[in-house]
This record gives C-alpha cells, structure tokens and sequence, in this order.
C-alpha cells in the first residue's frame, strides 16, 4: 500500500522490525537509558534545552496536556486557528474553561502576525497564545519565527501545536522562543503512534506553578520528576514497543543529519506540489506558506474527493487523505511526511492523474 | 531475560511479530474492522453486552478518564483502598475535586463487602464505589461479586479497576452488575502497554450525561460516537501497532477459550505460590484471597528486596518486581499473567532460591 496521508506514515523496515524486541521492565536501567536518550534526541531536532517530555497517548493528548498544566479557568488566551487543528487547540483550551478568544484565519492562508499582534494589543489581559505551527488539514506552515516575535515581544505563553512539523520542517524551539512545543511519534518522526511530546520552557514552568486545573495522567511535573529519578522512568506504564521503534527511527534521522531531514522534506514536498500543479489542479494552500509535510488541493469542480479516494485505494493501493471540516469533498490530501521519496509521490501522482482522467468532468490534461 | 513483573509482561512470538505489519489508515475500513473485531473479543472476556471502548493511553489513563467521565465535583464518592492502585484511583478521585471517602484496609488483606455496606448505609449520599479487583502492589484479589452484591443492592454505580485482572480472573461484568470495568493491554492480555479497555454500562451512560466535569481526550461519548461511526474510528490517532499486537493475541486467547485462560492462570499462580513457600517465604497477601496474576512474599527478615532484586538480574537475568508503598523493601513480587508457564515459574523460583542462600539472615531451607 502505498499510504500518503499525513500521518501515522509509513515506517522503515528497520524500524518495524524493532518492535519485535521483547518487553523490558519499565522501571528498569534498560528503559531508563532508552527514554534519556531518545528525550535527548528529540532535543537536538527540537533545536531546544527546555525540558522535554515525552507521554504515552496521541498528540491530541500533548495539546490537553498543554491547557491543563499551563492555563487556569478564566485566564484570557488568544487561540490562532488557520485549520481544523487550530480548531481542536482552541476547543479543548474552551473546554477546560478558559476565557478563549479565538482569532481565526481563512482556511487555505497563514495566521497573519500583525493581525496577532492587533488583537494582543487591544487587549493586555491575554496572557497565552496558542497557535499550530503546521496545519494538517490545510497543508498551510504559519510563519511561525515572525508570530513567536510578536508574542514574546509581548511577554506572553507561547504555546504551539508542532505536531506535524517538528522533525520535518524546522522549528528553532529556542531561538525563536516557544515555550511548549508538541509532537506526536506518527508524524516525520517515522515511528508508529502512540507517544506525545511536550517541550516546555522555563517560563511555561512558571506558570505550571499558577495553573489551577487539576490534573493527573498528563501532569508534566510528575513526568519530569519520575524522568529525572536515579533510571529514569515515566510516572504511567508508557508504550514500549513505540519507545523502541522511536529509539530505532531517531538513530536514522540522527544519522541523516537534522538539516539534511529538513531539505529532504523540503525536496520530496516540492516535487509533490509540482507533479499535482502538472495534473492541473488548483492548490489549496496559499503557495507562499504551503506546508512541506502534507499538500492539499482542490478537486476539479464536481469531483467529489471521497470518490477520487476510494478509487485510489480500490484501483491502486494508495490511501490518500480527503479533506476536513468545510472542504472535505472538495479537497484532497498528500502526505508527504517521515518515510517517502520521491518514487512515492511518482506513483500517487500518477494514479491520482489516471483516476481523474476517469472522472466525468475533470481535466484532461 | 524472565521478567516476572506484574505488566508489562512477555509476549509471544507471535505477537511480537504481528507489529511489524506496515501502517495504515486509522480512519480507514482496514482499521475499523480491526477495532470492532477486537472491542467485540474484549468483551467475551469481560463477559458483557455493555459497551466497550479503547482508549491510548495506560490504565491509569482509563482510572482518569472513569473519573471525568462518571463523576462530579463535591459528588460522595466512596473509594475502597487495599493497597497503592486503589490509593491512585482514590487520588484522581480527590484531584478532580469529587468528595471521596477513603475506605482503606490493612495492606495484605481484602475489602470487607459488611465494611462497605456500613459506610454506604451510613450516609447515603454516596453515588458512587470504586474498587479494585485485583491489587497489584500486595497481590491480593478482592471479593469482587460479593462487593458488587453490597454495592448494587443500594443503587450506586460501581467502579471497577480490572487493570491486571480483566482477561486472567474471572470477572462476570454483567452478571455481577460492575457498570465500569477498566483494564489495559500489557497484562494478562499477552498485548505491549499503550491502550486502555473502558466498559460502559446503561447506568454509567446516564451518570455521563449528569456529570460537569470537563474532558476531551478521554471523552468516552466521543469514542463511542467514531467507535459505531461508518467504518469505525477512534477520536484521536490510535497506537496502531499495540492494535495489531492485541489483534494477534486476543485471537490466541479465544482460540484457547476464556475459561481455559482462566484456568491457566490459577494452575500457574497456585504453583508459584507453592513454589515460594517451599523456599519458606511467608505470603504477604491473606492466602484467601491470594492473586491468580502476582504473588507477593516477605523476604526473609534483614534481607532487603532491593538487592535480591538486583542480584536476580545481575546473575540470573531474571526481573522481579519489589514491594510498593510501605513495604517496598521488605516484599517482593511475581507476575505470573499472561504469556507465563509452570517453567517460566520454576526458573524464577530457582534463582530466588540460589540468591536467598547466599545473602546473610536468610533461610537455608
């Protein structure tokens, strides 16, 4: 099957092959030593030396983790939303009861940061953004360096939704100064789903001091302080088996090389947005800030994306995503994340060009 | 390497190898079939028509989503303790703010069902009793049916944590009226730790409805509603690979037969309880109530757990797991649930027997 959505992608044999390993003590020196180097690496391609910590659950778990660790009820906090991600953030911050005030963008553009920076100064009680950096069901990168300025020129918690960029398009957690940065293990980091990750700076602490909102499966204190503890544990039985796959996917991209992982994903989401422009069909994603992990276009006017889908995976093996929220007929979805070559996206491209030349009223070029 | 801890426990061949299978769509007909083949083989173990959902996370995050999703804050809530896992689920109770009663009793022993009906006559405005069956820290199994008898003679919902015993001791769900029972995959279910099981009653279904507290991630109406959606779906991306793992094992299990495996269990305990006692350990748990999944012993007097622990594994690469709580230096424990056979027991109760001889203040029986 050739399987081009965007995430859980395709592993590397390798890395397949490594969940056959047999079960470990979860409190043992071996998983220990694993958590504290696969935590590491993920601190090399977070470009970070904030604490990270890593959760057994999707990253839909990280961004609940996020709200109710660093926000309180009633706390003011602008919710970026470019997408149905950015959707699901603000929803899940509406929730757990604080005052969100959600500033939302045309699906298919960018957050704009002056906008941003407009609603923050209108209003100084705001006290956290949250914004996703790549939004999945759009296939739109927000400019993320120059929202991050405006935020923390501005003093405020910068929380970001890195879920499906993190490892595959770069983010200088750091130097750009995210204080919470998330991602989940099916995304560039070709390993299978099941773990969450967490960054979380020193600022972020602090306000993990303030927060009111109970918690207890995603406290990131007692993570922390059963991670830091003589072998390193988590505090709940964590996901083995995705541990041991993430060591093994995490040995590669190390040895790759984090730029290198970064141009190739540039390369391979280039040519993916080339071979479907050559079909003639229209991108959904403004160019200027189409994303490099996924790739959204329109059908042609009258095709319905959930026919071109099944057909593609009826005629063809390969499992494409059709759209989400208002846009979920009328667009469709390449994922082009982790795993993939360009040999992948020859073959999706032409079977989406045979099975649209089959498709009353589509183009014929 | 033996690992004889109470979950994560080995896994066979088999199920090791089932999560090299490659990705697929989560929100596709290959995976939907696979979730409801094995939601329904889940229930035959738990022997229930109720609903039942599965959830990423660990068991703990099964304990907090029955919290979130059944209770209210200020709610009377009565949690029965014998040991660390009810002590957990009384503080999730507690952290999420619904009035809980601690009902705590001696360590080593089991819940007192005339205890319980005291404190629930007592003060009627308990709603709710949360148990554990199986208490892993002191290898105890409580009376569950006469509990549940006591508990649903007065109307109350009843909580069951069934975490390590779910699959491995007979728990009649329905026919002992549990409205919810959790458990998790890295226990007697042969499958790696990452997913969570949740049944549901009618009863609790009405409770979810009344309950304020928020939730997202572990909202079990959200799972139920993607769960009978179409092709079958899980909100949030599910761990795939522990789902082919589970897949793999589960239809082991049912090949084997659900009273076998019941069985099994108790043959296998039984032998591990005699072969302790013939190295002169004294049980920690009341022999009436003794564990059919872990066995947990006092070391003999002077001789801490902790070094007999560590010279198991230096010498006879064999993994135990010590006391928890009061007595963590002074216990020890056998997990003898799933994937586990009468020699698994021998050469665990060997070493032990080698290493006792050798530490000073031990028995030379």
């Amino acid at each position: 099957m050739n399987l081009r959505i965007p995430g859980p992608t395709p592993l590397p044999p390798s890395v397949l092959q490594s969940q056959t390993r047999q079960m470990i003590n979860h409190r043992g020196p071996e998983f220990g030593k694993m958590l504290h180097e696969v935590t590491e690496q993920l601190q090399y391609f977070y470009q970070t030396e904030n604490d990270l910590l890593i959760l057994t659950g999707s990253g839909t778990g990280a961004m609940e983790a996020a709200v109710v660790n660093f926000l309180s009820p009633g706390e003011r906090v602008l919710a970026v939303s470019i997408g149905n991600f950015g959707e699901r953030f603000a929803s899940i911050a509406k929730t757990y009861g604080t005052d969100m005030v959600k500033l939302a963008f045309e699906p298919g553009t960018a957050a704009d940061p002056e906008a941003i920076a407009r609603e923050l100064d209108a209003d100084p009680s705001f006290t956290t953004v949250i914004v996703t950096h790549n939004e999945t069901s759009t296939g739109v990168t927000n400019p993320l360096e120059a929202i991050a300025k405006v935020v923390k020129d501005r003093d405020k918690l910068l929380i970001v939704d890195g879920i499906s960029s993190v490892g595959s398009i770069e983010l200088k957690t750091d130097a750009w100064n995210c204080d919470v940065v998330l991602s989940g293990s099916q995304k560039g980091w070709m390993a299978p789903p099941g773990l969450a990750f967490v960054s979380i700076s020193p600022l972020a602490w602090q306000r993990y001091g303030k927060s009111t909102l109970p918690r207890f499966y995603w406290d990131l204190a007692a993570a922390k302080r059963l991670r830091d503890h003589a072998d390193g544990e988590t505090p709940w039985t964590p996901a083995i088996t995705v541990f041991y796959a993430l060591q093994t996917s995490l040995s590669e991209l190390m040895e790759e090389g984090r730029e290198q992982v970064f141009a190739r994903h540039t390369r391979v989401a280039q040519y993916c947005r080339d071979g479907v422009a050559k079909l003639g069909l229209r991108p959904y994603a403004d160019p200027k800030f189409a994303s490099n992990t996924v790739t959204a276009f329109y059908t042609p006017e009258g095709v319905d994306s959930r026919d071109i889908a099944k057909q593609l995976e009826d005629d063809y093996d390969t499992v494409v995503a059709i759209g989400q929220g208002p846009t979920t007929t009328t667009t469709m979805r390449i994922g082009h994340l982790g795993f993939c070559t360009e040999g992948d996206i020859d073959a999706v491209v032409d079977a989406l060009g045979k099975t649209l030349r089959r498709s009353p009223g589509a183009p014929t070029s």
